[in-house]
């Protein structure tokens, strides 16, 4: 099955359009996890047990496992999502984008190495760093479209024609990049605004929403503007408020994390009826 | 000694503008190093040793050692660059472009863990994805500008207030984003005239500018257009065409190697004198 059909199978399966984001901060895991030696992998896997039945995808951010050198539990993380939920869409978050022979090699590794559903990349290079991923016609593109983060739009909000930055790359992607239906979009929660003028240009593509959660953006704005006529269209992603959930009296935290991201999940579900 | 310093001495030391990209594409290499578990770090580490004193920058590309999981031989060959040519600026090829606290993953890879003097960057995400980086005060930030593949174009040609995005990319660099005095830009060499407007609008801001050689740009427009008043001011890289090489009779690869960027550094060379 292929990423965007996988996709829609687990909005459906699990009645979520929650993503799971896995950026395991060292710093903050749990004491016995953070000083044994597949602390990492023993975290996110417990992390993905605790909330699997009540995600649509689950997200890795790799730059957490390269700043310590931890590809290989990444690896054995990704193997473990394969196996044990190979009807939750796996996401590998790298926002790459290089020239074509080396977009050919950093789909190797997100595609074949970690065998993800698929990856996000960066359009600022253009179609030809974006193209080399669609060789794996079964997996997803997800391209950095309006990012959440302030800085976002230093470029993403230049006026090009008439219209920003960030719109012309989600009409680019809608209307030529998108040649076998494979991409989506990256479009922040905290803009609904914006969410809701990229709906509008994208039709039913699926957007790929961070921005909830312990970056501030509002559930039921970010879901009335970018839901699909379906009510659906949507990953919205929480990494950091579910992972690093605070236990109340008598949870661990995995049993935290699955407490927020239920009540995530729901939150989200009650504006999803258009 | 910080990155802008290490590399003008570089270039006076080795009388050298010539960057050695490091992309060791496997299928490439010779088949007794090609099947070999410590191979791409030993072909690596003979290319290194056979062109260090005519090189003022190594770059490797990490894409190449990500898709393969060679991550160690990376590190390896960074050690190897670091102990045994420090006088060499080390540039980790990695594109890299996110949220500020995985930004700081990032720059803890390319600083702490490969122990780069300097990193690539997108800056599609804005200022805050870059001033993380920024924080190894010692260090350089290297923004993608205007780069040298065809979808190049895509994003970077769009008009924005009466010039290329591409320009007001530089400008935004040079005049905001280079607090520390830490930033360089990627300019392609294919296109000659925009490095030489993206020259004129950064000053004496160093350029790392990929596109000879197996790219086909041509190196005394590139010269010419890029050079700073003291003749310097560029990393101008060739991977490919001195990696690979093709032998002359009685030579080895490395061999191969060595004359060929012999001759790119001395075609640079002969056309640095403004």
């Amino acid at each position: 099955m292929n990423f965007i059909d996988k996709l829609g199978a687990a909005w459906t399966r699990n009645d979520s359009l929650l993503c799971v984001g896995l950026d395991p901060d060292l710093a903050r895991l749990p004491a016995h996890l953070r000083d044994a030696p597949d602390g990492i992998a023993r975290f996110c896997k417990a992390i993905i047990d605790a909330t699997a039945d009540l995600a649509c995808a689950f997200k890795p951010q790799i730059a957490y496992f390269a700043a310590l050198g931890a590809e290989q539990q990444l690896e054995e993380i990704c193997a473990y999502l394969r196996e044990r939920y190979p009807e939750i869409a796996l996401i590998l978050d790298a926002k790459r984008g290089d020239i074509g022979a080396t977009a050919h090699q950093y789909a190797r590794e997100a595609f074949d190495r970690y065998g993800a559903d698929a990856v996000t990349v960066n359009p600022y290079m253009g179609f030809d760093s974006v193209e080399p991923y669609m060789q794996w016609k079964d997996r997803g593109v997800i391209v950095l479209c309006r990012t959440s983060n302030a800085g976002g739009s230093d470029l993403q909000f230049l006026d090009v024609g008439g219209q920003p930055l960030y719109q012309h790359v989600a009409r680019l992607v809608a209307e030529k990049w998108n040649v076998n239906g494979q991409c989506a979009l990256v479009v922040g929660a905290t803009f609904p605004e914006e969410l809701a003028q990229v709906r509008r240009i994208v039709g039913e593509m699926p957007l790929l929403v961070p921005g909830i959660g312990a970056q501030g953006g509002d559930i039921e704005a970010t879901v009335r503007a970018g839901r699909t006529a379906g009510g659906a269209g949507m990953m919205i992603n929480s990494s950091r408020a579910i992972l690093f959930a605070t236990p109340e009296e008598g949870e661990d935290f995995a049993a935290a994390a699955r407490r927020v991201a239920m009540e995530t999940r729901d939150a989200i579900n009650r504006y999803r009826a258009v």
